[in-house]
């Protein structure tokens, strides 16, 4: 049952470092087919892909992502966007009202989805290709600024970019909760007593895992880290910036 | 280039008919732990997957999604939920003070990322293992009952089901935008010229594969397809149902 396709999604990680070489064109022709390959809500595509070669447009960019080098230095660098542009042109072109239903909260969650559908499966393709991927939700710091680099329409919103390139370090991996604490039958049952079991075995996973890797500097379990993480509330522009480039969430 | 995991990508459609044949503990294992691998935004893994095997319960489901018989009948029932629950539990746990975050749009928009990401690496084991799957966004048709019937507590919503299974049918594949219409380099261009055209040689690549599929019954381009489908707004209760589950996306 482990086939080449489910060893490379399992061994997954973030690369953050990669070899000077960038991606041919048929690469990333590959690589954007794979994307549109995944399965679109009620046919509606609705994301587009920016890849940026140009190396101001990335300097700009690692800036907003707080200077992560992998922004700059990869194979390739793509930005993937919610995308409702291209309905508010056809709306136009079919004469149709569809006002409502792009500013509704219902199509903001659609759009969201099938972009990241459409992401993985570039991210999956590449792992197949031996090439490594770094998510960078870092982007959504400044989503303001980089929908000026990039000359995004009202309707387009940057959700985050993804860089790929050839490996040039391959980190462990980070553990994940045990499956069978996100995977629930016929009811989800957060009062039973393992649940709290769980997070205490992972946490102790977790903190030899950090333990390790940083020679004891850092030693603090899972559920630590997420407090500490989600006690600073981050992006708390967002809803407004939606808002301004067409996505009131109604 | 084009790999065995490649080309299992590329011949992606949706499975609406599969055969009686139930998918496998290990198979289950081995899809979930797929869909765990995907990267995280910030570690905080914001999803859980609800395994329908209840005959009672996957009609309930089934009478939501418009009566798909794909969500009575299949190998296994998977709904994905944007999970904060957890999170909810942990900053109990320790002490922390997170609520502004669990309430934001941009942790909002995590979860989403987060649950389409895993959703689609357990789609590409899926169809790696031969099975084939179906996306069933119609259990937002009414997420409430949904919510009801798998007993989710507040801060998790259900997002799609995913019917998976042996195939019983091998629909045609339905046609993506050009590649190049999704793909921009450096800047979107919305107001090329090439815009309109391509949008119009698309209508006609679609009009025939609609055209040939149902003996000349069907013959509307995407263009047409997409406005008559967002002149009708759906799910409109989506803002008041987050809010009251506690999404109030601030």
């Amino acid at each position: 049952m482990i086939n080449q396709t489910i060893q490379t999604i399992m061994a997954h990680r973030s690369i953050r470092k990669f070899k000077d070489q960038a991606l041919s064109a048929v690469q990333i022709e590959t690589l954007v087919k794979s994307a549109q390959a995944a399965a679109t809500s009620s046919y509606l595509q609705t994301y587009s892909i920016i890849g940026v070669t140009d190396l101001d447009k990335k300097k700009q960019l690692s800036e907003v992502g707080r200077n992560q080098t992998c922004i700059v230095e990869n194979g390739h660098l793509f930005v993937f966007c919610a995308d409702l542009y291209r309905h508010h042109f056809i709306g136009g072109l079919e004469n149709a009202d569809i006002k409502t239903s792009l500013e509704s909260t219902e199509t903001f969650m659609v759009s969201l989805i099938d972009t990241a559908l459409a992401a993985e499966n570039l991210v999956i393709a590449a792992e197949s290709m031996d090439l490594g991927i770094c998510y960078i939700g870092g982007l959504r710091n400044d989503a303001r600024k980089v929908s000026e680099i990039l000359g995004l329409p009202d309707r387009v919103i940057p959700l985050f970019g993804l860089c790929v390139g050839l490996p040039d370090e391959k980190p462990e991996q980070k553990p994940r909760l045990p499956w069978t604490h996100v995977y629930h039958e016929n009811t989800y049952e957060p009062d039973r007593e393992a649940y709290r079991d769980d997070l205490d075995e992972y946490n102790r996973l977790i903190a030899n895992y950090y333990d390790k890797r940083t020679n004891g500097e850092r030693s603090e379990g899972w559920t630590e880290q997420i407090a500490h993480a989600l006690s600073h509330p981050h992006r708390t522009y967002m809803k407004d910036f939606l808002k301004e480039k067409g996505f009131p969430l109604k």
